[in-house]
Formats: structure tokens, C-alpha cells, sequence
């Protein structure tokens, strides 16, 4: 296909930002490119032979509008800061957001047609950052808006750029709290970057949504969350460009509620609630078609941003990172805020966010320092990870804490992340028994199984400060999503400064023979301790230090397979599935390499009691290690 | 102590319902509750040297009035169905809470004052339902009021009875955005059976909220979501009886948005930002104890529901379970939806609810059957998780589905729903590669590891209709949190009508000594496959459907060891970590078991596909398992 020859002869104009008034011209180009993305939409998707043409005929003049008006987009430099950004919340039209990326030439017809929803293709169910153009992965409804706000976030207070942020969402995901959650901050940010589009055509997946066209409840709700509403016709191509238009120019968020119809271009089906999630059949796709006035070859421009140069990779300057005598008792929580307020006096891509608990996980220290890169999200861990994502897209380095309990509240946005292949830390403190009165509900006894089950993700639980420290130091440069786990309570440096502690690897604290205590940060004290008293029965006790414990360390559990006769006793402050001794042994079963593994986990429901007393109760302290250590031996 | 002698001799009147105006001395008397309620939450607390005085005293106003004169609550019979209920969706505030059921007498002074927060007690940090008269654990803040939402339907919808609802909230937690899924089904479902009161006492953890005091525009947002607002002065104690009335005598959902101040009571510490969820040092409290008027003995009644028999247990008739032919291809997702419907033929107390997707996940059979027992939660999974949750608390057995990968969006209720020990099922439809072309966003790859992880559950995944109709029809009388995972594709039937399918079984699919092949769900039917083609080989495999993952069988694994030599094959169409291969290697390992285990899982990321070609790529299909089996053998 050559840029300029179209099946019509039709070519959208250009029509620049600047150029406020729409002609009449340009409508029907407009309205001519929404016609070839619905036809494209209906195309690929009978050829797939499954998608949501429906979903994507609704939307298709609020992207037309869009992208040939409003989106300022360097299509062959996906890179460019410059660029704004387009994110489909509603993430099941991909077929509509393929076929605008057809329109602009990103994509080919035949790329489109040909293997939208097939093995292998880039062009899959729902868009992901596999393609260069799509900054994150949806398809998890209402996440799309409250990662926006962070990439909105990023663009105006970071960057200071003029990029700004449309977020494409769907009427159905307007019932998430995440999107409130958005709302929410969005106002309260004045993220004057970030328009939401909210396409209400009325109809979820198995019937109508609890608001169907009752557009003027929506508008009280935005608005009492703090954004601008603009309701408009969903297929009046100059009241949606007008609204795009007030959107940009505005002083703080808008959403646009578009009242659109289901299916819109095919009568047969048009606001029809059985006509969610399938392809037409051959012969209905092929009836539409005609009557959309058939297959165009239409290439859209749209406006540009700035020209950007390539940016060159830049190097950092090593931390100076704080100091701890051995044997000083120090939380790994305090490690980590000191740490990370080290890490930003020579990394300015690093940012920090909270919800609303960082005197507690001490991220505030990095708050006092640079409170330009501080977020605060308050008690919304969705919108709290959500923000971080959004912040790697705009190429900063997330550092985003709460308990590691609550992060359980933000799984299914950490999961899409490690979709995206988003480059984020999370760091949940206060985990496990050893937090002592609190109780269960404020005790991440199950964090490490959730976050190990990410793609891709990175699971690090140190049991000292420098340890912690060179860890958080790592971070900014990993890829994927990685969780910290740090310890509420104090315990001794093991380490001296310095010392190396690469992702993936481990320490032998003590060295021994008969029998390897394998812990993770707090329980390789109980281990140490347990390894003292077996001393006294003559049994010589290894303790390693697990602080990698996705990737782990192979080589050392081989090299304490081989020694001990594969005596292994596991404890981890978690609960029995999935944690410190699935990870060993998943790995252990992988390498072919058999062990008698004592597995002590918190196998019952946690109360209150002193750190001490609930290590003990859990069956995870010290004299629990022993028995276990004696069995073996 | 006796129940009426006090130490100042005042005891509160019982100012029943009815009686609608407030004397002088019921405002002294709520006054000397008030001022007890403060005294004792300073006083457990310090005795304690932790938890969260200041977020009670905000408080105490709001909960004196509700106690004394609007939660018709037997204190003697907390199983009355004819109680109100009363949830602290601020779970920290428990020393408040736990001050009211030492002045109702539930529990005695010497109690609160000396085991709050100390180990093995029943007055922990957060509140949960080892106490008879806490219906839910609360702690993970923005959780009680979507648990009261569901609470709210049992009793107004299906109980059809007046008992009322009042969940106090704090104003942090309103940052949630499940506050605003709750308020949004309050307000779709009209529930007049419940009210929210809003302590808005300004600060948060470190520091000021979001909105502050701004009262006017919680009352935009709670009105736009459909509730009644009340805006009342949270220390006045003749408007919060006010403002109670209004909301038991209201037609619809009532929000009392109270301006507090926090600490009230302690002029020292009053609306001081620094002092959050810490103990007062025993000097201070003892000055603030004598401000306060010293401890009190005040013993409050109350007003009482009607008197109920204690039920007697109910014997259910067994459903007419649907019948299948062996061999016939039937999706584990419509045997779930047709046993669901025979079930509730014979189990009124089974109910059903939503997430927007029930013609998927085949809710809608019962729902089309049954509709005065299905609710739709729309998208908003963590609504859906809490009031299966809430319809527990009212005796229900709700069964909840959605898509798997979406259950980790309520990832968070899930865990406390464990703490509380809720007795609900959460069903995951379109786990794992197998739904095709979707993609990863759609794919739950990550449900069992963290159902796994959820204390006291249950976690299951059946290869035919058969199993899953006989495993549903046994989990309304399972206690916990019990999950079920269906298949999207059709696969031949494997059993007889009428097998039994316990809890904690398996099934030899297929015998055989030369190694054994463990699968569960869809891998089960790749297993047989690839046994097929073994047998070609000369190699006789064993085929074992392990439809219980948590449980599992543990006897069969020790067989399967046993016979074959301990050659395994595990294949699961879920990420390698905490799922079915970690369940296997755990119980190996707690049993002393050697075993030369193979684990084939979905070690990349998926993309788009057929559901072969996906089990193919992920390295589950077929061929690998003949190759793993081939290397052991």
C-alpha cells in the first residue's frame, strides 16, 4: 500500500491543533476514516473469527476524531517524549485501536486482516506493549484511566511536557472503584494532561450496564470526583472534536461522556444486548461492509509533536549508599528508606509513591528529600501501582511501598503489569508474623506466593540492612516487575558495607555440614539462632540467606544439597503455599537434585502477641528450627 | 462485676426505637457512655503499648449513640437472625469497638484491659470473628462497608427481615474505591437496610486526607452515588441521634458523614497529626483517664430485636445433579452452571452472584431459574467478592464467578474473607491458556497460587462435568473459602453418573507403572493424549486427575511414587510458580517422599492462539508431556 493512493481517492487532511475551526471537508474525511475503521474492525475480527466488533464500532468516530485531529503522535517515533498518549481502557476494541493504527500506516492491511488473534501475532486479543504504540496492556477492565493518571502525572509534573494523556474507556468499567480511584486523584492532582473518553453505548457483556444512557448520573459522579464532564453525541464528529478541543486547552482533568450506540454502523445489530464479544458471520460482515461503503485505503496524519531527538542512554553515578556496623539491629524497612533517599541524590529517573503509609514503610525519606519525585495516592493501592506503571511509561523508576499486605489490593493491576513488562518496584514492609500485635489483617503471609506468579517478576526479601540496601541499589536497572519485602522489626547487620548481593544470589552466613537452614529475611535470624543452639548438640548447622528468592540461587542449593546429604529445613514467615519453600522446591525438583526438605511455614491463623511470641505460636521460631534441624540430622 | 452496679451509679436507659425524642438525661447518660468508651480505649491500649486510641476517640461519640439507643442487638444471642449488625470498617479502631462490648457487658473490663493485643486472645489488634459478635475481619481498610452492602441484600432482599446494617467507616478509607463500588450498589439496590457512618476526623496515617474536612464534597460524592448524605457534628451526640433515626426510617442507603476530631476527648493530642496508631505513655493516659472523669462502670442494654428461636439445623434433599454421557464434550463451566441450578432446587439458602459476565461463566442458568436469589455486581469484582461475604454473615451459601484472571482484582477480600473464615465460593472461569485467543489479560495463570495461599481454603479444578457437578453440590457445606476453576473449552466427559468426587480425591484416570502423569482441569485430557501415544512408545503411564489441589491426595501421590519408581509428570495451564506443581512438591516434601518430578507449566507469556496451539507454545501440550515422560522413564 503507498501512502497516498486510496481505493476512494479520499485522503484525510492534516488538520493541526492550531487550526481550531473543523471545515466541511474535513467532516467528511472524518467521517469517510470512521467508516474505514469500522469496516476494518468488522474485517479482521470475521476473519479471526472472534473479537468485539461491536465494542469497536461504538467507539469509532471518537477515534477518528482523535487521531486525525487531536492525537499529536510521531507514528514512526513511538519513542518521542513529545508524544501524547493513547490508551485503550477498554481494552477488548483492540480491533478498533488495529485498525487506527492501519489508518496511520503503523500497521499494514494485510498484517491486520491476516493475523489479528493468531498464534504468534503481535495483533493480539487485547493490545499489550508488544506493539511499539500501545504503552501498556489492557484488557482488565478499568485500569487503563488509573494507569493514564500516572503517565499523566509523569508528562505535567515530572516532565513538564505538553504530552497529553486519552484514555479510551468503556461505559461497563465505569462500576470498577478503580476508575474512582482515578477520578479521584486526577482531580486532586489537577492533571490538566489526562482526558478520559468514556464510550456509553449502554450495553456490557450480558446485558445493559447498571447506568445504561443515564448520562447525567455519570456527569454528577465526575464531577464530584473533582474532573470536568463534557457530554456529547458519540457519533456527532464536531461536538466530539469541540469537546477534544475545550479538553486540551483545559485547566485540570476532563472527562468526555460520549453517548454512543452499541454496533453503530450496522443497523441489523446496533444497540442489540446479544451482540457483545462475537464476530459477524461471513455474510453479515460482508452485508456491513457493502453498506459501510466498502474496504478504503484511507492514511491518516494527524498532528505532530515537537521533533525529539533520540535520547542517549545515561550513566549514572554510583549511590553513596548509607553505612551500618555489623551487629547494629536495623529494620530492613529503614534500610530501604535510607537507601532509596541515597538513590535519588544520583538518580534522577527515580521516583517514589506511597499510600498514605510512608512514615511506616519509610518511603517519607525520600519524600523530605525530593518532593518534587514523591507521589502520594493515599489508602487506593490500586491507583498506587497503577500511578507506577504509568510513571514507566513516561520512563521513570517507580518505587512504590505500602504493607505488603495491602498490596493483595492492587494484585490484578501488579499482574497486568508484569503483562506490560513494566519496569516497577514494589516494596511491602510489615510483612509476616514477625509485625507482632496487629493481627492478620495488617500480615503479608501471602505476598511472596502472589508476586512470585507475576511474568517476569522479581521477589527479594533481605534480612539486613546492607543487604537490603545494595538490593535497592539494583532495582532502577531491573526489568519487570520486582517486589522488596522489608521487615517491620530490627535485627543485626550480618554484612559489611560494600559487599555484593546480585539478584539471584544468595549468602552463606555460617557455614556447616550436617544439615542447611534455608531463611528469608527475619527467619534467617531465627535460623542463626536455631544453628547456635544445635551447636551446643553437636549438629553443624549451614544457614543460608535466601534474600534472591525469584530468580534463586540454583548453585547455591545445589552446592547445600550436596553437602548436607540433602538435609534442608526451609522457614519462611508465609504461609505454607507458595512462598520460600515452593520456590526451593520447584527449583530443587527442576534441577533433579532430591532432598529431605523440612518445610516450616505459618500453617494457622495468626492473632496478636509480641514478634517473638508469634514467631513461636507460627511454628517458624527458633526452637521449631531446631527440632526440625534434629530430625533430619 | 454485677450487671447494675457502676462505679458512679449511673446506668444508661434503654431508649427504645420507638421513643423518638431524646431526653436530658439520656443526653448525660450518652454522655457518661461516650466518656467510658474513651476512658477504656485509652486504658487497653496503654496496658497494651500499642494500637490506635485516637481513631476510637473520634469515634466514641458515634458509636455511644448507635449502641445505646439504635443497634437492636441481643448481646446474649449473637446468632439472632433479628439482629442489627454493626461492622468497623476502621478495624483499627478496635479498642473503641471492644470498649462498647465491655459496656454491653459481651465481654468483662479485666478482659479488655488485659489481654487486648497480647497473645492468644480474642481481643486482637483488628477485629475478627473469633469474637461472636464481630461478623467480619476488618483491618484491610475500604472492606467493611462493601461486606455490610452484601449483609444489607441477605437482610433486606432475601430475609426480608428489619434487621439494619451500620458499618462505621473511617474517612482514610473513603480513598478506597471499594467504598464507591458499595455506595453504588447501595444505591442500585436501594438498600434502606443500611448505613454508613463516616468518622471524619481529617487525618490519616502521616498526615491530613485528601478532603480534610471538606464535608461538602464527601456529600456530592456519596449523592451522586445514589445514597442519602447526612452531614452531622460528630460530637453532638442529639444530632448523631438524630441523624440515626432518619437513616433507620430512610427508603433508601444512608451516608451520616460526621466531622470528628481526632483524639477527641485528650485536649493534650486532639487533631494532632503525629499521633496515629500509638498508645498514650501511661503518664499521659493517666492525666487523660482523670479528665475524662476516671473509669466508669456503666453497663448499656440497648434496644433488642425481636425474640427468635434458636433454628434448628436443616436437613437438605441431594440435588438431581444433571447427567452426561461418558465421552460426550461438555465445557466444566456449563456443568457448573447446571449443578448450580439443580442446587438450588434443593438448597434455598444457595444464592448466586455476578460480575457482569454471567452468560460466560454460566451463572446465568441459575440466575434464569432462580432471580430473587442472583445479584449483579456488574464489573466490580471486589464488590462481588465482599457481599458473597456479606450473604455469608446472613446464613447464605453464595456461590460468586467470574473470569480467574479477574478474581485477583479481589485478591485482597479473598485473603480476608479467610481471616474471617467465611464460608463462600468463588468460581474462576477462562483459566489458563486454554480460553484461546484472548490473551494474557484474559487468562487466569495465576488463581490457583494465590487461592492457594488464602488461609483454611479450598481449592479445586475438575477435567469433566461429572466431578465438577458432584464437587459443587458438596461445597455449600464446606467451610472457608473454597474456589473452583472451569474450563472455557468443551472435553469429554470422564465419569460415571453418581461417582463420588470427596474433597481432597483424585482419580486414576488411567493405570500404569512406568510414571505417572499428573494433571488437573484441561491438562488432565493432554495427559490422556500423551498416555495414548506412550503406550505407542512401549511406556505405560499412569494418568491421576487431581480435581483437589488444596487438599490433596496425598495417598495417591505416595502410590504414584510408589508404583512408578517416583518418575512424575506434573502439567498445569497456569504460571510455574505456587500452583498445582508447588501443591504436589510441598506435600511431596512434608511426607518424606522422593520423587523425580518433571513440572511442566506456562513458563512464558502467552500470546493469541487457538487452544491447542497455546498449550503447544506454553509447553503443556501434548508433545511435551510425551517428551518429559520419555526422559523419566
Amino acid at each position: 500500500m503507498g501512502p497516498d493512493t486510496t481505493d476512494r481517492g479520499e485522503t484525510i487532511a492534516v488538520t493541526l491543533e492550531a487550526e481550531r475551526t473543523l471545515r466541511d471537508e474535513d467532516l467528511t474525511g472524518l467521517a469517510e476514516l470512521a467508516a474505514q475503521l469500522r469496516v476494518d474492525a468488522i474485517r479482521c475480527t470475521t476473519m479471526a473469527g472472534s473479537g468485539h466488533p461491536t465494542s469497536s464500532l461504538s467507539a469509532a468516530d471518537l477515534l477518528a476524531v482523535l487521531v486525525a485531529r487531536h492525537l499529536r503522535y510521531d507514528w514512526s517515533y513511538p519513542g518521542n517524549p513529545g508524544n501524547d498518549h493513547l490508551i485503550l481502557s477498554k481494552g477488548h476494541a483492540s480491533p478498533l485501536l488495529y485498525a487506527v493504527f492501519r489508518a496511520t500506516g503503523a500497521i499494514s492491511e494485510q498484517e491486520l486482516l491476516e493475523t489479528y488473534r493468531r498464534s504468534g501475532s503481535r495483533l493480539q486479543g487485547h493490545p499489550t506493549p508488544v506493539l511499539p504504540w500501545v504503552d501498556v496492556a489492557t484488557g482488565s477492565l478499568g485500569q487503563g484511566l488509573p494507569v493514564g493518571v500516572g503517565v499523566a502525572l509523569g508528562a505535567q509534573y515530572l516532565d513538564r511536557s505538553p504530552a497529553h494523556v486519552w484514555v479510551l474507556c468503556g461505559d461497563s468499567e465505569m462500576a470498577e472503584g478503580s476508575i474512582w480511584e482515578a477520578l479521584d486523584k486526577a482531580g486532586h492532582y489537577g492533571l490538566r494532561a489526562l482526558t478520559a473518553i468514556v464510550d456509553v453505548n449502554r450495553l456490557g457483556q450480558r446485558g445493559p450496564t447498571e447506568l445504561e444512557w443515564d448520562l447525567d448520573s455519570y456527569r454528577r459522579r465526575v464531577e464530584a470526583f473533582g474532573c470536568r464532564a463534557i457530554v456529547v453525541d458519540g457519533h456527532d464528529l464536531g461536538a466530539i472534536d469541540d469537546a477534544y478541543g475545550q479538553a486540551r486547552e483545559a485547566t485540570g482533568p476532563t472527562v468526555v461522556l460520549a453517548r454512543t450506540v452499541k454496533g453503530r454502523g450496522v443497523p441489523e445489530i446496533e444497540n442489540d444486548p446479544s451482540w457483545h464479544g462475537k464476530a459477524l458471520d461471513p455474510e453479515l460482515a460482508d452485508r456491513a461492509v457493502r453498506a459501510l461503503g466498502g474496504p478504503r485505503r484511507i492514511r491518516v496524519a494527524g498532528p505532530k509533536p515537537p521533533a525529539a531527538p533520540r535520547a542517549d542512554p545515561v550513566e549514572h553515578r554510583r549511590p553513596e549508599l548509607p553505612r551500618w556496623s555489623r551487629g547494629a539491629k536495623v529494620a530492613t524497612r529503614d534500610a530501604y528508606g535510607d537507601a532509596l533517599r541515597a538513590l535519588g541524590a544520583v538518580r534522577p529517573d527515580v521516583v517514589a509513591l506511597d499510600g498514605e503509609v510512608s512514615d511506616s514503610t519509610r518511603a517519607d525519606r525520600f519524600a523530605d528529600a525530593y518532593p518534587d519525585r514523591f507521589f502520594q495516592m493515599f489508602i487506593a493501592e490500586q491507583q498506587l501501582a497503577a500511578a507506577a506503571v504509568g510513571l514507566a511509561v513516561r520512563g521513570r523508576r517507580p518505587f512504590a511501598a505500602t504493607f505488603a499486605a495491602f498490596w493483595s489490593r492492587a494484585y490484578d493491576f501488579i499482574r497486568m503489569a508484569g503483562v506490560s513488562r513494566a519496569d516497577i518496584t514494589l516494596v511491602g514492609s510489615h510483612a509476616g508474623v514477625e509485625i507482632g500485635p496487629d493481627g492478620p489483617s495488617q500480615m503479608g503471609l501471602e505476598d511472596i506466593a502472589a508476586l512470585r506468579a507475576v511474568p517476569g517478576s522479581t521477589v527479594l526479601c533481605p534480612a539486613d540492612a546492607v543487604s537490603c540496601a545494595a538490593l535497592v541499589a539494583q532495582l532502577p536497572d531491573r526489568p519487570g516487575v520486582s517486589y522488596l519485602r522489608t521487615t517491620r522489626g530490627a535485627y543485626p547487620v550480618l554484612y559489611d558495607d560494600g559487599e555484593e548481593f546480585p539478584v539471584g544470589g544468595s549468602r552463606v552466613v555460617r557455614d556447616g555440614g550436617d544439615v542447611a537452614l534455608l531463611g528469608t529475611g527475619v527467619t534467617v535470624h531465627v535460623c542463626l539462632a536455631a544453628a547456635d543452639e544445635l551447636t551446643r548438640e553437636g549438629i553443624d548447622a549451614r544457614v543460608v540467606d535466601l534474600y534472591s528468592i525469584k530468580p534463586v540461587d540454583r548453585d547455591r542449593l545445589l552446592e547445600a544439597v550436596r553437602d548436607t546429604g540433602g538435609r534442608l529445613v526451609v522457614v519462611e514467615d508465609h504461609y505454607p503455599e507458595g512462598g520460600l519453600g515452593s520456590a526451593v522446591l520447584e527449583e530443587l525438583a527442576d534441577l533433579g537434585a532430591p532432598a529431605r526438605v523440612r518445610h516450616l511455614a505459618v500453617r494457622g491463623l495468626p492473632g496478636s502477641g509480641t514478634p517473638t511470641q508469634q514467631l513461636d505460636r507460627a511454628g517458624i521460631g527458633v526452637h521449631a528450627v531446631v527440632s526440625a534441624a534434629r530430625a533430619l540430622a
